[in-house]
């Protein structure tokens, strides 16, 4: 067998559009430690629309990733929380998020750098 | 501090957004043995348009994760390798790549239910 199976596995793709969408993995790492009212997570995370939170909880859910909860209260409260599956993600999540802390300003740099290199002014020096 | 890092860390963020594009890490894996040519990366990928393939390259080039290296030779030869911060990203790819063996079934198994869910003709039953 010649194929890479990284490569071709429909699966190894899912994942990865499984992260294609940033909030994704905020999100569900915003839920790590327990169920969250919407407005809790809109706090939490920040710079996040009501609507774009609404989207990626449904998203979420249709993956089987997160679960909603409604409790007969008044006023109804509603939480949204991982479900097993779900849980299961947070670990490479966070070997991401550690990569990001390690690394992160390697990128900055290389980005200032070949965007200077890029200005007319810079190539012509 | 409330705050949480790594929702807040735009570090983090950036790291996802490296993800947001999945021909991004695709393309890492595939360069994880050693450089390669365009040809071949597009052999070893499949899917991907030469238009695609060469977007996806200078983004990483921009990032500082790959690197372009032509050789002067007769046709004149030019290879993608790994820099030593790209290295650093296969790792994290792996935990993700892992975990789409060991879970991929599942996220589809319950978008199929969800999907079947949102049908009238089943939500009637």
């Amino acid at each position: 067998m010649t194929t890479d199976h990284f490569l071709a596995d429909c699966r190894a793709r899912l994942a990865f559009d499984l992260l294609s969408n940033t909030w994704n993995a905020v999100l569900l790492w915003a839920l790590r430690e327990g169920p969250r009212r919407p407005g809790e997570l809109r706090e939490r995370i920040g710079g996040i629309s009501p609507k774009v939170l609404t989207e990626t909880l449904r998203r979420l859910e249709f993956n089987g990733l997160v679960v909603r909860q409604s409790y007969d209260e008044s006023p109804p409260r509603v939480e949204y929380g991982l479900t097993a599956l779900g849980e299961t993600l947070l670990t490479p999540i966070d070997a991401f998020g550690m990569w990001a802390f390690e690394h992160g300003d390697e990128v900055m740099a290389a980005r200032d750098t070949n965007a200077d290199a890029s200005r007319p002014q810079a190539r012509g020096a």
